[in-house]
Formats: structure tokens, C-alpha cells, sequence
């Protein structure tokens, strides 16, 4: 059994025109009437596989291929929405992935023990919403859904009005229930498939991941009569920790990544000195313990650059999910699915967070990842060949086989 | 004759009500609502002052009182607008001081040989719309009225469409005519006449000033999987000129200032490596050539900052005003009305850009400074306490009865 090379492409080709950027990435923000337009072409394709579509209070979307049994089901899925300005891979290009393999049970008429569900979550990237992942977070009982309600956008909307706004606001109660595994396709990321040119990456695990927020409070004051010797500039203290950051992984050593990848200067004026900065530290780590010495590091520099330019200061360590192994059994299903395709594959880390995080701690999950060009996401230059994409979609759809228990 | 400063202060109330923020600052950025209906409340003022109120084709409004000759006019102004979140001194006070100059000539029915024109500039602030003080540089002829009108606010709203849709797209040519003097009344913005304990600026004459954008483009990529080694981050780039810019002063050493005002990140998310950046400079010296030396090294630092991170960058000195030095004959007769009135002054120079910089291009022209409690401005905390208010309006009363040639 293969999945339908064409079909996919086609499917890939059409989603990725919903939202798609003049420069072919893709804008489709979480809950905005381009994520609207995806889910629905989306559900309109899950209900032609004749599957049997539910919607969740949080926005998730599942569709159920019945299985000959009534056991917890196979998952596989990932998230429909994007960064801004990012590209056509990210989450959709698993969620197709799902659907085609779908699709493919239902050409070969193939029965299987347990059910095959795909699943859609919502405000994965977290670009809109925070935190990330907030629908498969809810749906694991790690984010309370009244919070997750009441997480607002730039503009001050909630989270669940958006939700009711685009027709998602779904009746099923968004709980964990037992499945037989979580399956997740999704593009590296990273540059180590293509710079082994391998096709399929066997994913042990996520890295640890903190994000932080920081606020400093200077003086706002006019640029031109105002000395050097009396400035409180929220924004040059900014700046020391933007490079303190950047060297943090430098002293921690191994794969530790830092980033600032937001920063807010208030009044944000030619003319007046910031008076106020607010900005985001994201760190992430293959070991916890390596997280809790650059926390440990980020305090000093932000506490050094407040003292600094003399002001007060926020950190808040906002959020934080430790290592995430995948199952054993799983993982080692994936990799033997590549092995029989014969496509070059690698174990490998994944260094950004997925559904399948929180997944991993209702079910076992495993996770395939192909390769990502120069290394390259969240922007419009995404891109992932489509012989890697036909591997990973197979490499999918023999796993899922495999642990649904195929008939024949 | 002295002002009525019952009078002054309660108009300086009255119109300090219209963009009032909750903490008593003011919000009144050019050609908004709140704009409107204080340009509406003075032209009301104006007109109950007896006096011709004409609008140029800029939005400039001037108010005109008779002079018994057809001699050039006194001018005195300032500007309605303010930065965000900023005071309700800057700006406001010199353009009520004017009207309080005009009314107490009212009271004691003056007759004065030259016309006395009140004066209320568009845009001083270019916090909207840039460059700051284009309604006086256009009637300088310093900046082409197309230019002005097709300059763009976030919103890319043109300035010419949001004179019109406020109702000051006025009918008189913007352009220079001759004038007897030009008086500005301003609060310093900076700490010196209250370490001091003066009442009055003499200002001698305004820094020479240059603004600076520049722009970084990396590469936008993912936060988590993209290893330190292959980053190309924009803010990265951009926090090391932000530092470097603070430094200049220290090497330039005598009044310098430097400031990186504005900073915008994209896509300015936690988990993306910013891809783009840009951002303003400010740099002021009372030298010409200081300024020049400046802008060598801020070239040096954003070449090593670009080089360093490996990426493109663009930066333009778009926006150059020389020292400006006020007409000798205006400011010894504000000193010589400072000094009659027996209040503690000092000759100063002006840190801050204002319309008398351009007008000093059209005829004598001079400024008088009042107080800015610790020597802060463009923030809700701008104060300036009332006897040093007074002082300054019965200074520029004084200088514009003695210019203006009054006949008893």
C-alpha cells in the first residue's frame, strides 16, 4: 500500500492557496476567516473520505475512519494555522499527510482493528494566542480551558469569542481519551536531514523548551534636551539582554538554542527615548538541567542590564515544558516503516515544540519529520521536495497501518 | 501690562481636556479627532479674540490682530499636536501664551504699529507623520508641499487626506511671507533652568539635528530547530547599534546626544528569529561638524553589526537640520524683557527641534524657554510650575509689545 503522490500535491497545492502570501508563503493566523476558510475546506475533504468529523471546545477538529473493533483509536494529525508571512508546510503539510493516508485506506477498501482518527488543533504556532499548542494543551489537561478562553489577541479579543466568530466554538468536550498512538508528520525545521540528505526523520523526542517575558520600565523622555548623564533608555538595556541572550548558549554549550523574538518600544518615536520595553526570551534544550543553568544565567544579565541604565524590571518565566521522550514501541514502528521504504533516515530531536508534546501524555507518540530546505521555517521560503514528502506520507501510512492492525 | 494668568490657566485646563489620558497626560497626535477639536476650541478663541483666522493650505492656522501700519507682522506660535502618551506643556503652552498675549492687548486696547499674528503649526511632532514640523517647513519652502502630502502615517493614510478629513485642508498658500519677528514660547525639555532655579530661557539658537533610518534583513527562521550557527538575526544586529548609538556621545564627549527612538520587529513573534528590523537615529550637537563625526561612526558601527551577523542592511541620514542661530537683535529683547520683569534667566540653547527653527529661515526669530520639572517632556509627567509660566508669558509679551512698537 502507497499513498497517491499526485492527490497529495493537489491537496497541498489547493489549502496552500487559502491565505497564500504574493510571494507563495502562507499567511493563515489562527482564527482569522483565511483559518476559517482552511478548517472548511478541510472538513468539506474529511466528510468526502466519509469520515466522521467532530468539533471540540477548543476549536479541535476530528475526523474517525471506523475500525473493525471498538478499541482507542490511531491519531494522526498536526494544526491548519500559520506564523504570519510563514510558509506552506508548517502543520499543513501533516494534516494532508493524515488525510492522504486516509484516503488510501479507503482505495484499498482496507480494514483496520482499531479506528484511524485525524485530527486538527487549533493556535498550534501560537503567533495569535499564547501560549503555543493551546488546543492540544487543553485537550491534555495541561492548559485550563478557561484560560485558554480567555487568552486575548493584540487587539484585546478572546480566545473562545474568536473561536465563536469563525463557526469553531465546537460541543464535544475537549478531554483526553485513550488512543492506541499519536502520529504527527511535520517538516524538520532544521537543516540536519538535508545536510545528510535523508528523507525521513525517526523523532525520539522534543527538546525542553522556557519562554520568558521581560518588561523594563525606564524614563520616557524627549531625545533632544535630555543629557546623556540623566536617561533611563528602556530600550539600551533591551539591547544588552537581546546580546546577553544570544551568548547564553555559548557558555551553556551542546545544541542550546536563544531567542528574542519579540520586542515592543514604547512610545516607539524617532523622537522620544523608549520608556518602556517589553520583549519575549525563548530557550530550548535536549536537557532540562542545561534550561535551568541559562535561566539561572538570564536572570543575572537582565538584573545587571536593569541596574545598568537604572530601572525597574519584569521577568516572568512563563512557560515551560520539560523533554518530551516519544514511546519507544512507537518510535521504533517509524523507523521500521522507513527501513522497508528504503529511504535514507536518522533518529533525531525535534528543537521545536508540536501537538504531539502534549500528546505524548495522553497516548504513546511518535513523530516523522522531512527535511526543511537551507533549514528554513516559519518564514515564505519553506520548502520540502516532494520525493521527501511522498517518503514521509508512506512512512506515515505504514506506521499507522501497522499499529491500527491492518486486515488485509 | 502683565497677562492674566487666571485667564491663561484656565484655558491651558480647558484645552488640556481634549486627548486627556487617565494620568493626566495627553494624547492629541496630529490630524486625529481629538487634533480637530482642539485646533476647533482655539479657532473658537481665536475668533472671540477679535482676530482674522485664516488656514493655509498646510493646515497652518494663523490668527491675525490689525496693526496700525501695513507693516510685516509679529508672529508668535507653536504647535497643538503631541507626541503619544506625551504632556500638556509642549506645544500647547506657547500657542496659549500667544492668545493670552493677544487678549491682554485686547484688554488694554493696544494699538501696535506692526499687525500681532498668532500662529499654530501642523505635525511639529512627526510622530504621526514624518518628518516632525512639516507645516513650518513647507511655508519655509524647506520641504515641497507634494512631499508633505504624500507623506504616510502606519496606517498609510496620506497626510493631505487627513488634513481634509479633519476640515484643515485650508485654501491659503503655504509659503514664506515677510515678518517683523517670530516668537516661540516653549517648555526646555531638559533639566537645566530648574537645577538652576530660572524662570526663562533667553534661547540662543536650536542644535544642529539629524535623523537616520535603518533597516536589517536577515533571516526569519524558525526558533527552536535553526542551530546558533546558521542564524542571520536581525535584532541581534540591531541591539548592537542600538548599544553602539549610546556610546557615541562618550567618544564625541561635550553635549552630545544619541538616541534609537523606534524599533520594529518582524514578524515580531517568541518562537521566530527576527527576519527584518528597522529603526530611527537621532543624533543632536550644538556643533555641525560634531554631528558629521557622529554619523562617520554610526556608518562604521552598522557596516561591523551587518558584516558581524552576516546580512544585508540599509541606512539613510534622511533628515538633516544645521545649528540654527536666532536673530541677536530678538534675543537681547527677550533678555531685556526677562530682565525688566526681574525674573532669574539665562541664555540657553535648545536641544529640541521647533518651528522657530524654520521660521528663523524666514525672518528674526527668537524662543523663550520656561521650566520642565526634572527636565522631562513627551511623557504624561510634563509639568511646569505656574509662576514660571507667567514669567515666560509676560516675557513674551513684553518682547512682542517692544518689536511689535507699541503706541501706548
Amino acid at each position: 500500500m502507497r499513498i497517491n503522490r499526485q492527490r497529495l500535491e493537489e491537496s497541498m497545492q489547493a489549502l496552500g492557496r487559502i491565505g497564500e502570501t504574493p510571494n507563495g508563503g502562507l499567511t493563515r493566523v489562527a482564527l482569522t476567516d483565511e483559518d476559517r476558510r482552511g478548517r472548511d475546506l478541510l472538513v468539506e475533504w474529511m466528510r468526502g473520505a466519509g469520515l466522521r468529523v467532530t468539533v471540540d471546545r477548543m476549536g479541535n477538529i476530528f475526523g474517525e475512519r471506523r475500525g473493525r473493533d471498538a478499541l482507542p483509536p490511531i491519531m494522526m494529525g498536526s494544526h491548519a494555522d500559520s506564523v504570519p508571512t510563514g510558509g506552506k508546510y508548517d502543520g499543513q503539510l501533516g494534516v494532508l499527510c493524515a488525510l492522504e493516508t486516509i484516503r488510501c485506506l479507503n482505495d484499498h477498501n482496507a480494514i483496520t482493528r482499531h479506528p484511524v482518527t485525524m485530527a486538527i488543533f487549533t493556535n498550534e504556532e501560537g503567533a495569535r494566542f499564547q501560549p503555543a499548542m493551546i488546543g492540544s494543551g487543553v485537550m491534555a489537561g495541561k492548559i485550563p480551558l478557561e484560560d485558554a478562553y480567555n487568552a486575548r489577541d493584540r487587539d484585546g479579543l478572546r480566545l473562545a469569542d474568536a473561536l465563536e466568530r469563525i463557526g469553531y466554538l465546537g460541543p464535544e468536550p475537549c478531554i483526553p481519551r485513550p488512543i492506541r498512538a499519536y502520529l504527527e508528520l511535520h517538516i524538520e525545521q532544521g537543516p540536519i536531514l538535508e545536510e545528510e540528505q535523508l528523507s525521513v526523520g525517526v523523532v525520539e523526542g522534543i527538546v525542553a523548551i522556557s519562554w520568558s517575558r521581560l518588561s523594563f520600565h525606564g524614563v520616557q523622555d524627549h531625545a533632544g534636551p535630555t543629557p546623556m548623564r540623566i536617561r533611563h533608555d528602556a530600550l539600551v538595556a533591551a539591547a544588552e539582554v537581546v546580546r546577553g541572550v544570544r551568548e547564553i548558549p555559548r557558555h551553556i554549550g551542546g545544541d542550546m538554542v536563544a531567542t528574542v523574538g519579540r520586542l515592543d518600544v514604547s512610545p516607539n518615536i524617532p523622537n522620544a527615548i523608549p520608556g518602556r520595553v517589553s520583549m519575549t526570551i525563548d530557550l530550548r534544550d535536549p536537557a532540562d538541567e542545561n534550561l535551568d543553568r541559562a535561566l539561572t544565567r538570564l536572570d543575572r544579565i537582565v538584573k545587571e542590564a536593569a541596574h545598568r541604565e537604572g530601572m525597574r524590571c519584569e521577568l516572568d518565566h512563563y512557560w515551560r515544558v520539560p523533554r518530551t521522550p516519544f514511546d519507544p514501541e512507537v518510535v521504533a514502528a517509524v523507523e521500521q516503516s522507513a527501513r522497508s521504504l528504503g529511504c535514507g533516515h536518522r533518529r533525531i530531536l525535534s528543537g521545536a515544540g508540536h501537538d504531539a508534546q502534549y500528546m505524548a501524555t495522553i497516548g504513546p507518540t511518535g513523530m516523522i519529520f522531512v527535511p526543511s530546505r537551507a533549514g528554513r521555517s516559519h518564514c515564505e521560503e519553506e520548502f520540502t521536495p516532494m520525493d521527501d514528502v511522498e517518503h514521509g506520507a508512506n512512512t506515515l501510512l505504514l506506521t499507522a497501518v501497522k499499529l491500527a492492525g491492518a486486515m488485509g
